[in-house]
């Protein structure tokens, strides 16, 4: 293969042509200022007013004006925790889980030092929330509970509608804020039927530009903005308006929603094909998720006593991306927390690969991978230090 | 004239063709995240480095890493000065002027809601700062002084080292922010001659797209972070890189530098010449800066006893856009709050158009303006109740 594999689309993906064929007009044609009053601000405005309608759409939203644009997942996620705690300053308790995305868990951590109370929900082996450890968590003083809605290591789809009735039925006062950013475009979301109070999603992990979110306020919900200033998003989100990411995001939404049936049948098939084949070709390598309930187009498998990282370059070396976590924490040498805290063993948790498929992705760039991985991890086996053990494993697995 | 005039670029303005190009790249081939370790990442991350050098270059900051991106001037504004206040929390003292962005302003506003202690300095008829008022205001307690640059509805240049001088006189531990999103572009700036902690810039006031913004951040300044979550921008800024607004911000910073003299000198001519001939053509007319120093493209005009807003329709009939305050406050009835605080007369307060040039304006459209807007204001000036008031103007100025 001369050209990029690219297998690491829950950290980014590409813009899609018509993502991108839909903003054009708005850098140097269309480029008023949404909220100046002549004619020539018509145009932008009105397409700020349909990208919010089709990401209502995507989210089935009840109404749009439940709909505020934002500069990124994070922003939505600061925006949202920040915005319901500071609107409930009398209580002190939020719940969250061992495995949501670091920038999450890192926005607690901030939190705590202020003085808030932060429980931390596990997971079992197969990445699954213990929902029993929710319900007991939920008191009288829980002014939040923050879950994913897909894990973006493992792609293990949280129980959201199970999760919000557990909350609502220990406290009705209680808000649910859902970080959905790995769940858009890939799975089917309705905000109504899960029955959350937010929602934040992330464009560029649907086909829009990286620099632009959204985040899903139930009418009912009040929250505080976190860029104070103009007017703009009915005061919740102070700046001009991203004209052209708006209209990108909106697009995005649009196509993921006409795409979801092709991600679950298709990209699930690639994404099976793959890890069967990995599973079947090399004998130390093993599905970290095991039975869970998984979005379409990741897998995260481990290879047991060799160095993620390594396989990492050698598949950088032949075009290949994929990733050992999120790239956000890419460069630290700490194992992932998220298989961490699902309890994967020592002996697999540092050769730990998470491969990503998208719309882009396909059969052939699959059976390559499928081709050319066995060698790299052998080659890695044969270095490896753990000769005995894998000698058992091999025994075991034949 | 059958294209737009378009005299509103203290609003927004047109992204420059050589932005466009410069950021293309980024959406569809190098789209990368570029926080990955594989080498497909290296460009975007690459770009992201030359793209801060530039800003860096545009500000004469001594560091690039005393520049971190946001998602726009409001943002920088939030991060400033909610950052610094976060670090100065028995700090309760707050000095600003009457004639910031309503965006700052409104911060402010919550911030006395917080329990903050606010004190808005005032100007005097022509749009200059009382300079005696800031020096007797700082005090042991101040944490912090937030001056803008220039004005956006004036375009008065407030003399930043004066300021920053006076203050660290009278307190050398308050932090200086400066809010030069209208400055950018049309006048030099240096942040380490202008001795400032804190300077904010947006890329949509000089030719890169809306939703991108800089901040400069002083090495001896620590400030928290307002978007929390990710290692980006050195952990002052979580969310994955919007790498095409960072190269076009940076391309932007690099073709502002290049135009400098352009803008004060050709753009300056064109402004002087439409403000001349609107003065000389226009009896009821008045420069509401007087002899202040000003950016090169901005003019502030009252149009006594009319409406400011009929005039706008008039104007934008004819393809032509300018503006009567902030576009954050169009729509609103109230008339500005920066002319009010320079003391512009009632009668017209209500008829003051702002207009606001950029280096793709031309003599032409200038002149078509000029022509054209006497007898706009002829007809309104007939349609007006203060007749008899008028006639006096009429024989005072004749």
């Amino acid at each position: 293969m001369d050209k990029l594999i690219y297998l690491d689309n829950n950290a980014t993906t590409r813009v899609d042509d018509k993502v991108f064929e839909a903003m054009l007009p708005y850098f140097k044609e269309e480029y008023a200022n949404p909220s100046s009053m002549y004619e020539f601000a018509k145009p932008a405005s009105r397409a700020i007013k349909e990208a919010r309608a089709k990401v209502r759409d995507m989210l089935n939203a009840a109404n749009e004006k439940e709909i505020i644009f934002t500069s990124c997942g994070s922003e939505s996620a600061n925006e949202a925790i920040r915005g319901v705690l500071n609107m409930n300053k009398n209580k002190r308790h939020i719940i969250t889980t061992k495995v949501e995305h670091p920038a999450v868990l890192n926005l607690y951590q901030t939190l705590e030092k202020q003085g808030y109370n932060v429980d931390y929900i596990g997971v079992n082996s197969n990445g699954e929330l213990d929902l029993e450890q929710l319900k007991n968590a939920v008191n009288s003083d829980t002014a939040l509970v923050s879950v994913m809605y897909a894990n973006n290591e493992t792609g293990v789809i949280y129980p959201i509608e199970k999760i919000s009735n557990i909350i609502k039925t220990q406290n009705p006062n209680t808000k649910l804020f859902v970080d959905a950013v790995q769940a858009a475009g890939k799975i089917p979301i309705d905000v109504q039927a899960l029955g959350v109070d937010l929602l934040g999603i992330s464009g560029h992990k649907f086909h829009a530009p990286k620099g632009i979110g959204a985040l899903y306020i139930n009418s009912k919900t009040v929250i505080t903005p976190l860029i104070i200033g103009g007017h703009q998003e009915r005061g919740l989100r102070a700046g001009t308006e991203n004209v052209p990411y708006i209209v990108g995001i909106g697009k995005a939404a649009e196509l993921a929603v006409d795409n979801l049936k092709y991600e679950m049948t298709e990209v699930k098939r690639l994404r099976d094909r793959l890890e069967a084949n990995i599973l079947k070709n090399v004998f130390n390598s093993r599905l970290n998720t095991g039975v869970a309930n998984r979005v379409p187009n990741t897998t995260n498998i481990g290879f047991e006593y060799i160095e993620g990282e390594l396989i990492l370059l050698h598949l950088s070396d032949l075009g290949i991306c994929a990733s050992s976590g999120s790239a956000c924490t890419s460069g630290s040498l700490e194992p992932s927390h998220v298989l961490r805290a699902m309890g994967v063993p020592f002996t697999a948790i540092h050769g730990s690969i998470r491969f990503s498929l998208s719309k882009y992705t396909t059969e052939k760039e699959i059976d390559y991978v499928t081709e050319v991985l066995p060698g790299i991890v052998n080659k890695l086996t044969n270095l490896s230090p753990f000769q005995n053990e894998l000698e058992e494993l091999r025994k075991l697995k034949s």
